[in-house]
């Protein structure tokens, strides 16, 4: 790329950053603008760590919910969005054996797209924290490395859960 | 309710049970009908029940969610629906402190209509067994028995978990 070329780019990234800033009132974490709407996406899995005491739903937007679905994701698709919601455990009041969510911790995201996140292994790499949700900017490296085990799972520890099959809606 | 009446009624209730058998591959729950499309609805909690090693992902239709985030779930508003998911617990392979969904076990629901369902505390209670969604026609005692220490939370063991607040999508 020329330098032209390049600056080009640099000012429609920097022009797109500022109608994110603009639309949203999340900051862009790691340049990734916030995805609006991902409270009301699917479930493709559940996890429970006891090494930090937190339970987590992962979810994924209508791209990432086919692939994980129809078990095509490694790797998934461009498009694929995951997210996983992060809470501390609490006990349930009416039922001691059971864990539920206790205070809202974070949601974090991948983002496929192996053109524009080549750099970082295909993903896009964001967290906003807290119910406030404030962005995380400390660097996709500090997501990369606690991923590092499952490089060859395409960077996603998830194994999505088994379903049943959908039943078409009769009206 | 005179008896001409009362046989209408059993004539409406019997060829909507046909209706539905033929639109569906799974049999009635308890009379009820099997909730088309619920693998996609949105998260309202997950759960962990170590006395009997599974984990539970709490998903709800749009009534169910909406009511959810705003807190009105005692009593939870007619139209509701909520579903709860199961599998047997599983350790992940790449992260050993963590649990996650293994073998599914059974899907099911709470369909909350006051007047329907007022001979069983405001609730239609459903379930449909293993992947191949096998109807559970053991009779809605069942789940009301193990329900009855939250007949107080209108029967409901789920504190809906804490999301942050929905952003509009900006496009």
């Amino acid at each position: 790329m020329d330098i032209r070329k390049s600056l080009v780019s640099a000012l429609v990234v920097a022009a797109s950053g500022a109608a994110s800033a603009a639309d949203s009132p999340h900051e862009a974490s790691h340049s990734i603008a916030y995805p609006a709407g991902w409270q009301n996406w699917s479930t493709i899995g559940v996890s429970h760590r006891t090494d930090n005491n937190t339970l987590r739903v992962i979810l994924g937007n209508e791209i990432a919910v086919a692939a994980a679905r129809a078990g095509q994701t490694n790797p998934w698709p461009d498009g694929a969005i995951l997210g996983k919601v992060v809470w501390k455990d609490t006990e349930l009041a009416n039922w001691k054996a059971a864990t539920a969510p206790g205070a809202f911790v974070h949601a974090e995201f991948m983002f496929r797209d192996s053109a524009k996140y080549a750099d970082t292994y295909g993903w896009g790499w964001a967290r906003w924290v807290g119910l406030e949700q404030k962005a995380f900017n400390e660097g996709p490296q500090v997501c990369i490395a606690c991923h590092t085990p499952v490089k060859d799972r395409d960077w996603v520890f998830t194994d999505p859960a088994t379903f049943p099959a959908m039943v078409p809606a009769s009206e």
